[in-house]
């Protein structure tokens, strides 16, 4: 019995001759009722091939296998499928992907939603290389995340090389190692199934695992492997993972620091991966400098790298504006101290930083470079040592308790006019919500002219000491409301008639 | 006898009959061998008129008057001039004004220099109305200033009317009083004589009076005059003030906010303020949101407020690409606890932007609004209470040790690779100076690639505390530098041989 939005698995015994990666192909049809959906099978080495499955429904699939091998073809499958149990809510996908039209509004196309309807807001880490750690690391890692906030995790196929990461892992998606070389043209099972183990304990922590295909950071020979193998090698990770429910496609970190790859690679690389994915998963491409064009019809979220090392989540505004699509600011800098710019930012600003998003419709990625550390969080996983991930949650908590519908204010409203410099997530339908935030400003008090016959609770949030301060008593009218003359507080308003 | 650059001044007597503001008109040519300056007389009230002049070299200079006045018509007048006194340079310009084209570089374009030659950086703060308070609030202005670091002051000739800012001053720069209304053809010369004497006491201290001529923060009348009065009121400002060393003319503060002044009026105004100029001082335009076109030939510098809440001083190195003038970011936010997000950032903040600013080459304006007190220094004046003006005053010092001819850094040179992150002022031409701005990134540590053959002492300097820390020994080749992992820190190199 596979639970709904799992996996069902089968393997098959079939030729072990020649290349079977190249060389034999394997299909299935899944049928429930009027529904089908065909699938890639793939070779997991000595003769034993896979056929993977995700229902998204319950009752009973059926599926004959094609094959170019007659010992892999017309074999009967049958995957019995339950109801998903409490927690289980299927695929992140964008929101307008999952509701009708109907009950669609313009705010809707920002925002990511599971398949069952349930409200997801991305809250992602980055751990680039934690499945090339030592085990224990790997395993650190886990418990990390299980203790923490994060619902997304980026993270690479291939192994990384750069500063601080020089050590060889233990495999590697293609056969062979560095001394002897690689064959590019066999996969090494041994390494996918670890992948593959840890991307459902990710699932099993309700982590959304956002596979980076493609990366620079490389001595192995995995970034210059040229269209054809490239090709090759989406075919078979599309083939292989793309049946866990919480897998995101990225199709490269910093795709503009491979500039030996053109655009055209790059919108043949999507479509590759788009033709082999029966089930949509969510697709977009991240840079380093120059920005991708995220109005390509094929990316179904923006996934910035800030291009501006001042001006960072604050650009998620104008972001909106350009590409109408969730904008997932996945690298605005790191907390830490390694002596590069992009990780050495404080707490305090990395906190703002995700405020400042979060508030204009954005979502945001964190990341972690404390070089004192053995293991340092970006990279290789372990444990966090740094003071915005307890921050973030209790941005996380706040961002949940926003209403649906709420959305950055459009215009400074007129009964809101003072606050200019100031960005606010409300529901201006019906004005029940308004969420201020000041950032590094540190006003004494502010002025708000609130929408008439509406009376307000109004909580001061200070985000960094994490407190909730609810003010006595219900707010109408004009009013004033003093603040305590710090950085990074917030107001929040909720009405009450 | 007149010292050099300092003001000569004769009175003379005339009609008073009907309205000499407006019917009399009185010139004179001052002439020293070849050199000649037709300058504007003024009438002050009860039949006096004066003629000012600013001699520009020692020695004699002999004038005629002429006027439509038969009284004031063909009067001789002698200037004897002496040498400046030490700690007097003259005007300030702009550096492509003082210097021939031979000795000028590309940098020198965006820097100031007293006519003398001895350079000017400006560190500047606002008190806009502060000689419209009170006497003894104008003497501790003043007391203040002494002992900042402060070396420009944007000040308006018309009152301000805004929040704080609700009395009636004593007396106005037309003839009237808010009950009983203005004569806009008839001058106040008891204001304009205490504005010259507070004018006078700034170049006591060193201080240019950076005169802003307009502003939209009026109940008054004076922000909406008409084109005729303007340059009626414009005219007389300029031949009653022009004559001291230490004016420059700010057409207007946020002329954008006076939208019923149109760019043609400005560019009009600007002319009048040229025609009447004999010296050519400095010139600009100040806006709120939308920038002037500080391409315009008349304006000699850009006088810039921020247009982005988050990005401010960062830009001048766009400001400069843009302008090629000098930069000068007059309003960057200001230290305080106001309501308002143009007033309430950290003095942290405050002094980071001004690092920010100096380090691309460009130069801020201070101010401060903390509401709690009786005055606020951004309008009142009289004492601060902010944290960042010391601060201020330990860049200053660091900028008047920097050489001449040091510019940003343009393009990251090999040599420092790694700090494409991290903004620099160098001498390129011999590697003889570096001077990096961490802001708020604070790195554990820092490399460099020193340039081949060349040996520096390293200082670390602490811009918040204030410290310079000098590192044991002499660098050279392949370095690394440890930090504290403290934000606001820079470093600065220094050839030693």
């Amino acid at each position: 019995m596979t639970e709904q939005y799992k996996v069902f698995e089968k393997e098959l015994s079939g030729t072990k001759q020649g290349n079977p990666y190249q060389d034999i192909w394997l299909k299935a049809v899944f049928q429930n009722n009027a529904e089908e959906t065909e699938v890639n099978g793939f070779y997991c080495g000595d003769g034993r091939y896979k056929v993977r499955f995700m229902p998204t429904r319950p009752g009973t699939w059926k599926a004959v296998t094609k094959s170019n091998d007659p010992m892999l073809d017309r074999i009967e499958l049958v995957c019995e499928c339950m109801s998903a149990r409490e927690g289980n809510h299927g695929r992140v996908l964008r929101r307008d992907e999952v509701f009708a039209p109907c009950d669609l509004s313009e705010e809707d196309r920002f925002h990511f939603s599971y398949e069952d309807g349930t409200r997801f807001q991305p809250f992602g880490t980055t751990c680039y290389a934690w499945i090339n750690q030592p085990e224990t690391v790997q395993e650190q890692t886990l418990q990390t995340l299980k203790n923490s906030c994060f619902n997304k995790v980026r993270m690479c196929i291939f192994p990384k090389f750069y500063t601080y990461n020089t050590e060889n892992p233990s495999c590697y998606a293609f056969e062979g190692n560095e001394e002897e070389g690689f064959d590019f043209s066999r996969f090494n099972p041994v390494f996918w199934e670890k992948l593959e183990k840890r991307i459902r304990q990710l699932d099993e922590l309700g982590i959304q695992a956002d596979i980076i295909l493609l990366h620079p950071y490389d001595k192995w020979g995995f970034a210059r492997m040229g269209r054809e193998t490239d090709a090759f090698y989406l075919k078979y990770a599309v083939d292989r993972l793309c049946h866990y429910k919480n897998v995101w496609w990225s199709m490269a970190n910093e795709f503009d620091l491979l500039p030996w790859k053109s655009v055209e690679d790059w919108e043949f690389y999507a479509r590759t991966v788009m033709c082999r994915d029966c089930y949509g998963h969510l697709r977009s491409i991240h840079n380093c400098i120059q920005m991708y064009d995220h109005n390509r019809p094929w990316i179904t979220h923006a996934s910035i790298q800030r291009v501006d090392i001042y001006k960072t989540a604050e650009s998620v505004t104008e972001w909106r504006k350009t590409y109408h699509k969730p904008i997932v600011v996945d690298e605005c800098a790191y907390e830490g101290n390694i002596n590069y710019g992009w990780g050495n930012i404080t707490g305090e600003e990395m906190t703002r930083r995700f405020w400042e998003g979060c508030i204009r419709g954005g979502y945001l990625s964190h990341g972690e470079v404390y070089v004192q550390h053995e293991q340092i969080w970006w990279a290789h996983g372990g444990r966090l040592h740094g003071t915005c991930p307890e921050r973030i949650a209790f941005l996380k908590e706040i961002m949940e308790d926003v209403p649906d519908g709420a959305a950055p204010l459009r215009l400074t409203p007129d009964n809101h006019l003072d606050n200019w410099d100031v960005p606010c997530l409300c529901k201006e339908d019906d004005n029940s919500y308004f969420l201020y935030y000041f950032g590094f400003f540190k006003p004494a008090f502010r002025t708000y002219k609130l929408a008439k016959g509406c009376a307000y609770t109004i909580e001061l949030i200070d985000t960094w000491n994490m407190t909730i301060n609810k003010l006595p008593g219900i707010y109408a009218g004009d009013i004033r409301i003093d603040l305590p003359e710090r950085q990074y507080m917030a107001v929040r308003m909720k009405k009450v008639n």
